[in-house]
């Protein structure tokens, strides 16, 4: 559990380092599923005075601090959504980044535009349908995890790591914490040169999915070739 | 008096730090209202060698300098007139940041489209009218403060703490010095996805209202449920 | 003479770090005008080794070298069309610093559109006419002093320190080398800030006269209340 | 063969020092055209660990690695195809900088639109057109290096040393390593004005041919006078 804690902050201390953070904006967990446990960074506290100690350890099936002296981020319930119907997702990651963000206020998905999303990204990373008045009056938190849960129906999860949620900001996640933060910076990088081409070019559309397949498979799956694999 | 004006002082040198200001084109404000007295950078003084001793001090009735070997900035008495109408407020500050600056430039609010907004303002980042020939010829720096409180008729400006000045630039306040630059931050981060969204899609229209209503909400007033509170 | 090579070094060192230039994109030179000298940056040399004895001097009127190891930037009689038009310029930098190059590249002036403008340029910062191919295969340099000087017919070129060469960048100047610096630094802001307004709100056009008025008058001429006076 | 390992290792670390790579995404080669070898950077490696021992030997005309611990850069083929159809290139680089992978992904070439362009690249940039379905399924990076050299035909490519290569990214090339990664920084660097420009001002077009020829051949060719030459 120490080493799963130290994992998941330095998985937050990540999120300062490449720019997908101003103030306390974001949040990055990790899971022990041996244990069932989640643990999370707290809510509200600053970046450069966080220690491993202050991360908070969260049961997944129940949602009870189990151990940690602080609240757990605001966003937990939205955390243990993804886990709870993801088995395969060892973490997740919120954050407010400036570019995935630009594109969850414009209510628009990220489209596959380029080898850069297709070596990380399956397809067009989506954005989810606005929330109900009730499902923001009720269990807000939880609710936003439904709604990413509902926009991933039919799609491996795994296969496109992230969402950009409906007037707020992106959730990404990975095989574990840092995984998740990784996909997290291949979002912001995409989605700054998606809204860029888009704008210079508003007919383009996607790329060949020919082309996708080729980049995401030689990455992925059993015939992947990249890498030292 | 003196530790007002090491407050002052530092929440002066944050607006280098994140990076809402060219040379000195800035000035932050504290108050104590106690006494009367409101603390104000001096006038066209560079950051890097400021001091707490290079602070301003200034009576807020009177507008006189009481205290100081400089100059107080010389919108002195655009925070003079916001401290006189909001008795709530307890830090001003002023920059000519680049995104707030261009929807100062464009003479446009800065609308609610996402919830980094709404964790902060409750609604809309207003622009002022633009100002009268009269206004601009007569006591023009006070005439600013004027026109702002005109834009906040109706509009308690602890819940929309800034607001963009027609053709000029952002103020931003707070319950102190360091709130106020606090915001202002944020200012500068909800108008660059703004600008973004808006130009990607410009028919999208600002996000719900409940959903505003929400994150304003979850982080201010007697249900507030976000940090460690 | 070692005075203002040292002088001339320091607002060359300027420009790298107000992120100007590129490589060895810029160069800045300052004038002796009792002795008639030039002092400028060498062509082609690399800004982290740069020394004083590394700058050029030379003479004004007849444009020879008089000291220095090296050859004087190539924009030399650029430098020199603009001293000898105007004897109140005390020091003259180009760049291709990225915002003020897209006015540029767009053919476009940036039009006084806020307040950040008017403390310093009284009215839009003009777009030269393109050369001819005359001009162009002749002294192409010293014409493009010449085509800055009729740009600035009928405009007291100190009230408006900058210009945009068409498809080429920004010539900026000052009553010495950090002026000249600093006002480019001023440029490279407005550019930006004029290119987002204009994009988001094509229909803007320039700030109120009465509002620009103001803004130059109070920190230039007999009027000015600006700064510790 | 040393002293060109350790000339690639210095190039590729140029990569992230000028932003133009996120994490492991891009790769510089350089050639011994005596020796017939290319070395380049490994597949998938971290920049901040690398050694020059970490390069990768191959031979140019049979493909094969004959040196080094790690399988080469998967775009090995790409640039195999650019050395063996120009002996004058001694240098590659292949990244997905954000300003030029943003033309890739629009389907666009980089016109000549100023000076800043015309002292490195004597006209468009071009962008290939999109690789069939079988050139994709067949040997790809092969394909990648064909696809750019039939963009060439007629066009000398050491007078416009870089392609955007249609939905994927930048490749730049020069006389070494270095100066493929000069030139791929100056690629970023145009992409940037070009289009920021070409949004302002659509209309606008190429610059006029005779100034691209004035500063094209200013700095190249046998009457070139930039530089202490």
């Amino acid at each position: 559990m120490e080493q799963l804690k130290q994992e998941v902050l330095e998985a937050n201390l990540l999120l300062p380092k490449y720019g997908l953070v101003t103030f306390t904006w974001g949040n990055v967990s990790g899971v022990d599923r041996e244990k069932g446990l989640m643990v999370i960074k707290p809510s509200g506290v600053e970046y450069d005075t966080m220690t491993a100690e202050d991360m908070v350890v969260v049961d997944i099936a129940t949602g009870e601090r189990v151990e940690g002296k602080w609240k757990p981020s605001s966003d937990t319930p939205t955390h243990l959504a993804l886990y709870r119907a993801y088995p395969e997702m060892g973490g997740v990651v919120h954050t407010h980044s400036r570019w995935a963000t630009t594109f969850a206020q414009a209510g628009m998905g990220i489209p596959a535009m380029g080898t850069t999303q297709g070596d990380y990204f399956y397809g067009e990373i989506p954005c989810t349908r606005k929330m109900t008045p009730e499902e923001i009056a009720g269990e807000y938190e939880l609710e936003t995890g439904n709604v990413i849960i509902e926009t991933f129906k039919g799609i491996d999860p795994m296969t496109i790591p992230a969402v950009v949620v409906h007037s707020h900001g992106p959730f990404a996640w990975g095989k574990d914490a840092h995984d998740a933060v990784h996909n997290a910076v291949v979002l912001e990088e995409v989605a700054f040169m998606d809204w860029h081409a888009m704008m210079i070019n508003p007919w383009k559309g996607p790329m060949q999915q020919e082309l996708l397949n080729k980049h995401y498979l030689r990455k992925h799956g059993p015939g992947a070739y990249y890498g030292q694999g």
